[in-house]
């Protein structure tokens, strides 16, 4: 029996001739509907693509890969089946780095130099200068390491500004990445005293059962005053009513995530003076299926030709 | 008679020592009020900052030296008093780069990564994701490759941007700087091909005779739609009314600086929905003194002792 991938999308042309030239012996299976997904899905040995997965996946019984278009794993990894069924698990790590970093930095810049207050002041008739900091006169600390998190700190290091990044482990596979950068690594329990005295703070972090509500009272209160806190990786590192109580002293949050997406109308956060806020486009919509589609071929090929695979999850650790 | 010098500033206990260490023969007088700068001005051999320098120039007949606060010599340039007395000009070339670079990156940040939009749209309830680029996908022209051009264009470098400088001097003391980076120049008369195809274009500018009005209609019409255009230099190299009619195609204009300053509260740019403005914050008040301290320290010490003058201006260039 001819072997079934199955995309969760509809491709152009000339990636369509590409992964059928990395999978000449496969049977490629494009679903543009929950319908059509479902109707392939026992037949699939392979799936790629994000949307209607957790739907098929039920009767995917014959899954030994799947292949997200995301990089956090925490909304697949939700589901019990995801983490029980014994199948590979690859995600997109690496493909949004720098649309990602682009847009942390654009956060923290609008923060530091105030762009959401003159906005709202210039569009109301006012002329209201006020004393910014220089990026490079900041300290930086960039929670999490991966590639979202170098990509963040080689940006801050063109401002001048002093990074240091938070890290479980020391070494890993961060350390023999493409692109590496000076920027010195503390562990998670040594993080404090940088905390204190960090006036820029990045949120680049898995979500997982081990950094839901990371950021709670108790880290939220170490930030000095002032202090700016962006995140662009998932709300749930957040305790967004936390936040609530230390907002008023800190000098923003610039926030791309939040706890419950869509952001409801009513949320306290769209009212407070000093969150700049951004509707999860940090990985911005369309733009995602151009990024992802060289991996989509590369992994292809090696899962076709029985080499190792790119980004290959650890389902315990959720990343 | 003991030589004067006259500081339109209150310093602080530090910076007014250092000055009188640099230049102990010298008698320093500190002017906090227009009527202290106009008594002390006749006797001053040098005058020290911006603040009541006009005012006190016709009292200034023993003037041999002005030291501004200021980068952009325009306003001080603009009174025929200050173009005919024969005294030496140096302006704070170099003070403040980090600081504009810093904010025309918030700017372009801004303006590429749809903050402005999705604040309003954050604001009143909404949650409408759009797709936007990387900068790295993105080519950056530079006009004007001053310090201030080069810490921008060293800055697009670290987000991948493709980045080109237009220049009337392919060679010149900026060649020589200590901050070189990898970024073509182009001569101005050579520009119009790669304003074209530019997608983010930043004024790094001085104005002079020669550059005002510098973009104006034809030049505005070479931009492609949905370029985005960034000013941190001075409102008058833009003509404001041809913006006007091309702004509706363009991606955006993010400007710190206007033709009149403050923006009239009822001036169109004010509505306009792709304009991200800033009420000339580049360089932000109380910041400056600071920041131009060591400057005035090491140039009135080069004074006293007949050491060349850093960041001397040429009247006939303005700059």
């Amino acid at each position: 029996m001819v072997k079934t991938v199955l995309f969760n999308y509809i491709p152009s042309a000339e990636h369509r001739a590409r992964l059928q030239a990395a999978a000449p012996d496969r049977h490629l299976v494009w679903a543009g509907s929950e319908e059509e997904a479902l109707r392939a899905a026992p037949e699939a040995e392979v799936i790629m693509g994000n949307r209607f997965f957790l739907q098929a996946l039920p009767r995917a019984r014959r899954l030994r890969w799947m292949q997200s278009s995301s990089v956090g794993m925490d909304l697949i990894l939700a589901d019990p089946l995801a983490r029980q069924r014994d199948f590979i698990l690859t995600n997109a790590r690496g493909v949004y780095d720098d649309e990602l970093a682009d847009h942390a930095l654009a956060l923290a810049l609008g923060l530091v130099r105030g762009v959401g207050r003159a906005t709202r002041s210039m569009a109301a008739g006012g002329w209201r200068r006020e004393p910014l900091p220089a990026l490079g006169e900041l300290e930086a600390l960039v929670y999490g390491f991966g590639s979202v998190g170098r990509a963040i700190a080689g940006r801050l290091l063109a401002f001048g500004c002093t990074v240091r990044a938070v890290r479980r482990r020391p070494e890993g596979p961060a350390a023999d990445a493409a692109r590496p950068v000076g920027v010195p690594c503390v562990l998670p329990g040594a993080a404090a005293p940088f905390l204190a005295r960090s006036h820029l703070v990045f949120l680049a972090l898995p979500l997982t059962p081990r950094t839901r509500n990371l950021f709670n009272r108790e880290l939220l209160r170490r930030l000095p005053d002032g202090a700016f806190l962006i995140n662009v990786a998932r709300g749930g590192l957040v305790d967004e009513e936390a936040l609530r109580a230390e907002l008023p002293r800190l000098g923003g949050v610039g926030l791309d995530v939040f706890a419950t997406e869509p952001l409801p109308a009513g949320h306290w956060l769209r009212e407070a003076p000093n969150a700049l806020l951004t509707p999860h486009t940090g990985r911005s919509p369309d733009a995602g299926r151009r990024r992802w589609a060289p991996l989509f071929e590369e992994n292809l090929r090696r899962w076709t030709s029985g080499e190792p695979l790119l980004n290959v999850v650890d389902k315990e650790l959720g990343y």
